[in-house]
């Protein structure tokens, strides 16, 4: 169940447009709270509750240099995330592959 | 901004574990909503928000068939979930060359 609750956190910390915008921020370097927050528009406590979901599922980790917090995206790289889609996309073509074989069958059936 | 608000709603829909569960039930045929809460043991109106959830991302559809109603994957691939992971997965490549990249030049520098 740890896991699930794990994945659960995950998605639901993607599923936020800023949040998603964050991550590729962070992609091309680290930055403050400030840093994040000025090009949304958005209050600095604001992002601190943003950055607070992503700390939670370690995606984004912070470390305190001088009087300023850092963020940095973290050692996880949504590995449950997507092997929850690897084994969903698996299960579709099986799926397909039966109608396929079903649609077959019916056709030689009414030859 | 439409197709990020789709975004949203799909990551949302799937963070939870009894609605990734009724996907991969629903992956091995249709069924109606009595059917999906039985093994859950939640009520017929538990289950029925779980599906309508999925209805507004239309990665179920459902069709009256008689009194009751069946529920069905629709014909999304959550295709929008998988093209931001891999956005984000090649964005963390990157970021790893890049470092590999740094970590090479100080190796020489130090030579």
């Amino acid at each position: 169940m740890v896991q699930y609750q794990e994945l659960d956190k995950s998605l639901a910390a993607l599923a936020d447009p800023t949040r998603r915008a964050v991550l590729q921020r962070l992609g091309g370097g680290s930055a403050t709270i400030s840093d994040l927050a000025e090009p949304f528009g958005i209050s600095f406590t604001g992002m601190k509750k943003h950055v607070r979901v992503f700390l939670d599922t370690e995606i984004v980790t912070t470390e305190k240099l001088g009087r300023v917090r850092q963020c940095s995206l973290g050692p996880r790289r949504l590995d449950d995330v997507q092997a929850w889609m690897d084994d969903y996309r698996r299960m579709l073509d099986a799926r397909l592959d039966r109608f396929g074989q079903l649609l077959e069958r019916t056709k030689e059936e009414s030859k």
